[in-house]
C-alpha cells in the first residue's frame, strides 16, 4: 500500500481539524457538477463549493454514460437536485483518441481483450459538452432538474469556460 | 440557471490565485479514488491530494459499475496509475434501499420507467466495500494495478475507517 500511511495521516488531521456541520445527504445547493476524473480538476476551489453543497459525479472525460444517469436520476429524485453542470477540459486522455486505437493499445498491454467497451472517446470538446448536456435534458427519468448547463475548463490557463 | 453566475464568480477568482503547473494527465502519485458522489465528500482536503496527484471516479455509492472499470481501465493502462482507494461512506443514500423500492419511488415521481435500472444499493457498508474491491482485483484488464484498498469514511465524525 503505497500511499496508505500518508492518506490516513492526512485524514487524522482533517479529522482533527473540521467540526462536521449537521449536513444531510441532500446537497444544500441542489447542484450536482458531472466532470472527467482528470487529476487537476479540484472542483470544491474551482467552483467556489463547501462540504454539503453539491453531488459531485467523475468518470474518465466526465461523459454521460448510463452510470452517470443512473447517478442523475437518484441525486435528482430521491435527493433532490435540480440544477446539472457538465464540465469537460482541454489535455483530456480521450481528446483526439478512437475506439479501436484505445483497444488495440490496452489490449496489447493487459493480454486481456476490450474490443466491446465504448471508452467515449472525443474529437471535439466543446461538442462533446453539447452532447452530454443534451443527453441529460432527453432523459425521461429526470423531470425535476430545471437547468443543465456545460462549460470548458482549460488545464493551461485555469479557466472555466462556458458552453453555450 | 440559478448558480451559474455565483460557480462563474469563483471560477474567475480561481483562476486569478492560482499559478498552474505543469501538470500532464498522469496522476503524479499514480493513485486513482473511487467514491461516492455524495456532497460531503471533499476528497482533496480529506485525502491531502494536491493538484495533479490523483484520478478521482465518482458515481451514487462509489460502486464499481462497468463504467467505473472503464475509467479504472484507461487511467491504469493510458494514464499510468497502479494504485486504487475505494472510499464508501455512513449515511448513503443507496444504504439500506433496494431496487424494487426505489424504482417504485422513482418511477412514481418521474412517471417514467426505470425497471431494469439497477441502482447498486447495499445494506452493509463494509461488506459494499470488500465487493467493489474485489470487483477491481478481479478484473483482467488491471494487470498493472498493484495496490488496491478500501475504506469507509464517516460523514457524522469525519474520520476515515480502513476496511480489511
Amino acid at each position: 500500500m503505497p500511499s496508505f500511511s500518508r492518506i490516513m495521516d492526512s485524514a487524522r488531521r482533517f479529522k482533527g481539524s473540521f467540526v462536521p456541520d449537521q449536513h444531510s445527504a441532500a446537497p444544500q445547493r441542489h447542484l450536482v457538477v458531472v466532470t472527467c476524473m482528470d487529476a487537476r480538476l479540484d472542483l470544491f476551489r474551482l467552483l467556489g463549493l463547501e462540504i454539503g453543497d453539491s453531488h459531485i459525479v467523475r468518470n474518465a472525460g466526465g461523459r454521460v454514460t448510463e452510470d452517470v444517469l443512473r447517478s442523475l436520476v437518484l441525486s435528482s429524485n430521491v435527493l433532490g437536485t435540480s440544477e446539472v453542470v457538465v464540465i469537460h477540459h482541454t489535455g483530456c486522455g480521450l481528446f483526439g483518441r478512437d475506439n479501436d486505437e484505445l483497444r488495440d493499445e490496452i489490449a496489447s498491454i493487459t493480454g486481456a481483450d476490450c474490443s466491446t467497451i465504448d471508452f467515449h472517446p472525443f474529437d471535439d470538446v466543446t461538442e462533446s459538452v453539447r452532447q452530454d448536456v443534451a443527453a441529460i435534458e432527453a432523459c425521461p427519468l429526470l423531470p425535476n432538474v430545471i437547468s443543465v448547463w456545460g462549460a470548458i475548463y482549460d488545464v493551461a490557463t485555469c479557466e472555466l469556460i462556458p458552453v453555450d
